[in-house]
């Protein structure tokens, strides 16, 4: 009996989500407080791993019992054992041959710059700072460049262990908000650290320092070393992942 | 030579602003760092005594210095010996007479609720969970009744130490924006607990288990059992503090 869990963490405190010796990871968590809840190990799979800091407001996750539990239950039962940090928001039985991984169509992620001179505590924790002066237009023009299929090897980190550096990117767009920019982003799978090292080397471009032109350039599989840095994990989030089918609800 | 500063804190890990024996307090951090950038003990006097656990992202305080100091360099200054949960947004010399909590013209308040089955943990520092189906229409004729100026004694905590529990509420509205309803709320002054007093008892009104006119009653000075819970203190911002002039911005 495969069900099919939705998941919001703060990264702020996690190694990221897969488990690893030596660092407190979600997916380790999670499978703790369903074994808790379950009596007996459970494994969770997970959509994306998101890297160390990294935030999520719906990864998804399944995971294989052996026999039915009302979704509720799983839902609340499953946030008692969890630590403060990470809850299961939706629960529900996954359609026939669903998996969290490879059956997802495509993720959205949001990457979140605060422009101002000092970055306020309430925004620290899901925020970087940004310049005030950046050059939108200049932004906007090399984000646009991003979107379809290309290979973005250049703005990878290793150890992703990926087969190909090829994604296609459906949709890219900053969405300004006051002092707020924010980056959404939606593809049908991220290398590792690939939405970062986009956020690093567009605001160079913004802050007028790289070409619009060189960002295209570095989508011919160029090394690691000629895109802009990795920007930290804390502004970015794992937003949704999308199937073929509606998203579970809590009864 | 007096300067006026700008604030935000996360409440979250502070007894509260006012510096008090066995408690970590924003007063007693900002006037540590600010005796750190200075050499020799500065006191701070704040707009606003937030309780424990309140948050602000435009609380206003007030130093005397004895000799000029660039505001570029009092903020950052500071900041850099602050925590990371309290930051100096502004800094600028004072007008003439001007003293952080007298001068004071108006407060805005704001309390965020997330009407979610589960609040997710990118929320939970700075919201709390209400019940998804709230009479929003109930809620907002009570929140009306409360405008104007009116003994709010039946809403105030014991301790805040106030002459008179007469306050005058200049606006107070819920605005809503998908599953987050927010109170904002602009007055002359709050009783200690006050706002958080307003809402727990709103809320009663908007689950059904209040009438509007039983919000009005409470207006005359009626014992503070006969009003609601108090709120939890994450869901509050003290979000400004206005006066008679402009915000000073930082260089």
């Amino acid at each position: 009996m495969r069900y099919r869990l939705t998941l919001a963490y703060r990264g702020t405190l996690f190694g990221g989500w897969q488990r690893q010796p030596n660092a407190r990871t979600v997916q380790e968590e999670l499978e703790k407080a369903l074994s808790a809840l379950l009596g007996g190990a459970v494994r969770a799979t997970g959509a994306s791993r998101t890297d160390a800091g990294v935030h999520a407001r719906g990864q998804v996750a399944h995971i294989d019992l052996d026999r039915e539990f009302p979704s509720r239950g799983l839902v609340h039962g499953t946030n008692h054992h969890l630590p403060e940090d990470v809850r299961v928001l939706a629960a529900a039985p996954a359609p026939p041959g669903f998996h969290a991984r490879f059956s997802a169509e495509s993720k959205e992620y949001r990457y979140r710059l605060m422009r101002v001179p000092v970055l306020s505590p309430l925004d620290a924790p899901f925020a970087v700072r940004a310049p005030v002066a950046l050059d939108l237009e200049a932004l906007r023009r090399a984000t646009v460049a991003l979107c379809g299929r290309h290979d973005f090897g250049a703005f990878a980190l290793a150890g992703g262990a990926h087969r190909s550096p090829v994604r296609t990117i459906a949709a890219a767009e900053w969405q300004e908000n006051g002092e707020e920019l924010c980056l959404r982003i939606v593809g049908d799978g991220f290398l590792r650290g690939m939405v970062r090292g986009i956020v690093g080397t567009l605001l160079e471009v913004g802050a007028g320092r790289r070409a619009v032109e060189s960002v295209v350039a570095l989508l011919g599989g160029r090394p690691r070393g000629e895109a802009g840095p990795t920007a930290p994990p804390q502004g970015l989030v794992l937003h949704q992942v999308a199937y073929g089918e509606a998203d579970p609800v809590v009864a």
